[in-house]
């Protein structure tokens, strides 16, 4: 039994108004996977890297307990490098430069000792990727949760639509439900979402939280309310991480799973924000997480008699 | 004792994507007070109209219960009048008449058998006239709620930082206490308008629910998400008046007990878009009432075990 992140393993610089990087470690399943490790202690990767990227780096990985046979380094070759710039508001930002490198050509291999996974988290990467991966795998996971973006609604619909369906849990923003769906009003999106194939719809909000969708139910989760956002790299595959992770850790694929498994997601996410790429994430104590977790509860909760 | 609400009783005319209506009954004060009555039975109105305002529209006030005495009726003159636009996502409008006929010299007299206001929602209106109502009144209500908008800010702000130090809780939405604030961020937008003056802040955020802040603590409170909003005219004013109303029912002012007002008022929020103008929030049942309330109890709730 595992949990098998796949997404990207990459460089980031960015600047926010708060100040600016280099280079920097980044990448879908470097945040996934490290969110995942709070709660689970089998989780592998699948990724590709050139050989510029830092051993202690993958040591890190190792030291939260990711199995990083999957993680291909590609001698000669260069790692993915992505470069943005938010803008005051941190809800939206302009990319400066996209360097595919490695990725251009990226085949996902699945290690034998990988076939035992029965969690699945797509990170967000071409759909064509995202798809091959479940097809590698000799039995299907228990839970497969794929995030997306509406760069691959733009350019690959047909694609993002194919693997959609073969997923369970769908993760993209509030304007991707729109455009995905062509509704404005959430819930006639999620409605229509959920009949493309996923059973539960998670749409994110951002600084608003995040819905989950599941047949006629909905969840609402709150965002913790921050007096800093610092940098939101990261984020929306921190959030993802860390709600398989949970998944992973309490088995059960149900309705009232995925709720406490979203403020989990969001727990860790909030961590993400407050630092520079994953610095906040890489040194959490169990101790903190919990206490970020009642903050969620302590926000939420209210007794009507 | 009683609850005070101040306020426009008022013509609206309206259009939306799903329809157009003619000279409709609207008015802050019209849809907090009807808001309030599902709460508490001693609502009490300070407004002023025209002779034009149809007598059957008063006496569907009384029926709920709500005391007009303080309902001025200018003869030969004409109520306030408002007429807008909705765009097609619900979130902005375009203001296309506004003729403020008997609102341009609006004198809030209280009548002497509303010296008794234990409870005083001051609706969107001139600071000046909200601030001339709280001292009019001999005794010092124990809980005051401001509800205002950015049109204040704009032309009005030093009236309105005057009368904001004067209340117990503001009601803005988050576009607004950035105004207000000058900072972006809603927590620090918070701080800084917790020196003005109230005790409590709610930032309203439209569909994605409600924000509460006292002290260091934060409630967040979701909104249901809707299918389709009607007609979102009055949306805020019944939510302050449902928020109001439970205060006035359940009577000790503390953290704990906004909470639950803020849940109210929401409910009460959520029906009054379904339809146009107050067609919905005029005809409810209790039973109706308490099981939009459940609705927000299961939309979240969680356990962390």
């Amino acid at each position: 039994m595992s949990l098998l992140v796949i997404g990207t393993v990459a460089f980031d610089a960015i600047e926010t108004p708060f100040g600016k990087t280099d280079k920097i470690v980044g990448g879908a399943a470097t945040y996934a996977s490290l969110a995942a490790s709070y709660f689970y202690d089998k989780v592998k990767i699948v990724a590709v890297v050139g050989d510029d990227f830092p051993n202690e780096e993958i040591a890190d990985l190792n030291n939260h307990k990711i199995n990083t046979e999957g993680l291909q380094v590609k001698q000669g070759e260069k790692s993915f490098f992505w470069s943005g710039k938010y803008h005051n508001d941190m809800n939206s930002r302009d990319t400066l430069i996209t360097e595919l490198n490695v990725l251009a050509d990226f085949d996902p291999i699945i290690p034998e000792s990988y076939q035992d996974c029965e969690y699945l988290m797509l990170g967000n990467l071409t759909p064509q990727v995202q798809q091959t991966v479940i097809k590698r795998l000799k039995n299907r996971p228990k839970l497969i949760v794929m995030d997306t973006m509406n760069f691959w609604m733009d350019i690959a619909m047909d694609d993002l639509l194919e693997t959609i369906k073969m997923v369970d849990v769908l993760t993209i923003n509030d304007a991707e439900a729109r455009q995905l769906s062509g509704e404005y009003s959430l819930v006639k999106a999620a409605r229509k979402i959920l009949t493309m194939g996923p059973k539960y719809l998670i749409i994110k909000k951002g600084e608003h939280g995040a819905l989950l969708f599941h047949e006629d139910h909905i969840f609402s989760a709150p965002a913790l309310p921050l007096a800093e956002v610092f940098d939101p790299t990261g984020a929306g595959d921190t959030f993802a991480g860390g709600f398989i992770g949970y998944m992973a850790k309490v088995g059960a694929v149900n309705f009232n799973n995925m709720k406490n498994a979203i403020i989990f997601g969001s727990a860790l996410a909030s961590f993400c924000v407050e630092k520079f790429g994953t610095e906040k994430i890489k040194n959490l104590t169990e101790a903190e997480v919990a206490a970020r977790v009642q903050e969620f509860v302590s926000l939420s909760s209210f007794q009507i008699a």
